[in-house]
């Protein structure tokens, strides 16, 4: 995607910004009505020197951009914030996000707005952005329908039903990491204290890496067993080792498809997107590596042995395409929602 | 419900036309612009005798109820119809109905709006069409959002985001009894083909009539092995003798409400309504029975045990208000709702 910017002169009018908050950098971008980024940077996150002054360094940040492109803020007609959970989307408020611990109870929707000149700000929860980015111009851009997993530390999802973001009562619609996937009382838990038995304690990155290390620990042959001898285990060492064909991390990758595709079978047979997007970090290397091949085809695998025929027949499960755009892109298309739903026009 | 009808010089014009299909019976009504009926009967399916014959008795009952109000077929603006899934529902089609083996491959909503003066005609799920008689004017009518679970012979579903049902890509959206809550190889089997430890295996009343037995044939004490030994064992006979007191019928309530709590968690993870509603007639004689009171105590206490604090305290989980007429009434929401779509106003 990077390398692909169009020029303020073919961009489609009107433009909006894209700002998506994460532990340690925020990504920010003008993207135009199509989708399409003109420009995209990003800053350190700092988090210990608390959100108003992000604020303020993602201000300056945008007056970069624009300057570059040789725009102002008149250009601007509205924007998308996309931050870690927990949040009140519907007063704007950010409120204990486990990554963020000096970013407590702050009204960021509205303070981002008064940083920018009062624009419009629409919020949401990251992986929330991330989806709907990934679905107005990655791999969704042709469904109406599609449900993202966000597959890193933890498992995040976003859920779109007739081009519309499933946000919730309570801003906590589209929490796919938490579905339970094995309701046993000696179920594993979740990292960030999550309830037992959750779909994030099976296939997220930490996941990966706490399997792994008891079947090490357990004394399994391994490749990974000379590694962990001088380096500390990671998620990216076993998707190394799996693509030189270990036998324990292909097991491990494996198992972990087949929880996901647990995962994927109750939430296609609850909404029925007939579209189903592997984001984020955790893909093994996706369709280019053997190791994310190896993941994708489990994943599926599993949900076809499960699921109803006629889902299991038309429903893709398929890799992301935007990588780590799709969270400042899908925080500028929430932005363009918003702006269109306030003018009362037709989205999109 | 059936006693409190509105007179046509009371009731809200534009008028509709619902209809809900079962295995045994058709309900029908005529319901005005607000959900209130204003006739309403009931004809055999006899679904031996197919389709194209139960459409023209469906006709002939609906000319029975205007007549009877001093109404003509000009009264009425458009239609709505549930029948049990298969189904297509873009195509208007049922497809392989278990319970109505002789209804298969036919184009039951363009059959239907050709026998009734070629009414616009809305096709639904049935478990769908009920979910959104009771969002409309029952238990949901103050709600946005709202999930619902018919607990019968197997468990149906309905899923309201925003106003809107959830119906799917493939006309499979809201099958809430096909999320998987146990995961294990050797988990239950649903009843009707489904697949292994989902939520019908244990929530519906072939589930509770199962294990109930099961326990029975173990030899375990109970007012039901006296009933056993001369009639055969149904779901109410288990909610008698829990009502009574009996200490096995008790625990297997408990239980089946602890894997519906378990479900429960998934769905509102997923999607955050703020309301479950629990509907059907596996309700163990609702809020006015003791059996029913415990049953829906064992899901609330499943539910806050396992689900995050913010929507654990934030979502009601109720039974429903409509009962049987939750069908015929939402099919006919749903014929308003696709009238006031073609003719481009908003809605409700």
């Amino acid at each position: 995607m990077s390398s692909a910017y169009v020029s303020p002169q073919d961009a489609q009018r009107p433009l909006f910004v894209g700002v998506d908050v994460g532990g340690t950098g925020i990504k920010l971008g003008i993207v135009d009505d199509r989708g399409q980024s003109l420009a995209e940077t990003r800053i350190e996150t700092q988090q210990e020197r608390g959100p108003a002054d992000a604020v303020q360094r993602i201000r300056q940040a945008l007056d970069g951009l624009l300057e570059g492109l040789g725009l102002d803020w008149d250009a601007i007609t509205a924007m998308g914030l996309g931050t870690p959970g927990t949040q009140d989307g519907r007063r704007g408020m950010i409120l204990a996000p486990p990554n963020l611990p000096n970013w407590r109870h702050f009204p960021i929707r509205d303070e981002l707005s008064k940083a920018c000149e009062g624009k419009l700000v629409a919020y949401a929860n990251d992986a929330n952005a991330a989806a709907y980015g990934e679905f107005w111009v990655g791999r969704g851009r042709d469904a109406s329908s599609m449900i993202m997993l966000t597959l890193g530390t933890g498992v995040g999802g976003g859920i779109i039903i007739d081009e519309q973001l499933v946000d919730g009562a309570n801003s906590f619609g589209s929490e796919c990491g938490h579905i339970i996937v094995d309701s046993r009382e000696d179920a594993r838990l979740c990292v960030w204290g999550g309830g037992r038995g959750e779909l994030e304690a099976y296939a997220s990155a930490s996941a990966v890496i706490e399997r792994t290390r008891e079947r090490l620990m357990a004394g399994e042959e391994s490749s990974l067993q000379g590694r962990v001898a001088t380096e500390e285990l990671t998620g990216y060492m076993v998707y190394e080792e799996a693509n030189r064909g270990d036998k324990l991390a292909l097991e491990i990758i494996r198992e972990t498809g087949r929880y996901l595709g647990i995962g994927i079978v109750t939430l296609v047979h609850a909404l029925d997107p007939g579209l189903v997007v592997l984001g984020g970090a955790m893909n093994f290397g996706g369709e280019e590596a053997h190791a994310g091949r190896v993941f994708l085809e489990s994943v599926r695998e599993e949900f076809r042995r499960r699921a109803f025929d006629v889902v299991a027949n038309n429903t893709a499960i398929e890799y992301a395409r935007l990588g780590g755009d799709a969270g400042y892109i899908g925080a500028a298309g929430l932005g363009r929602l918003a702006w269109k739903k306030a003018n009362r026009t037709s989205a999109p």
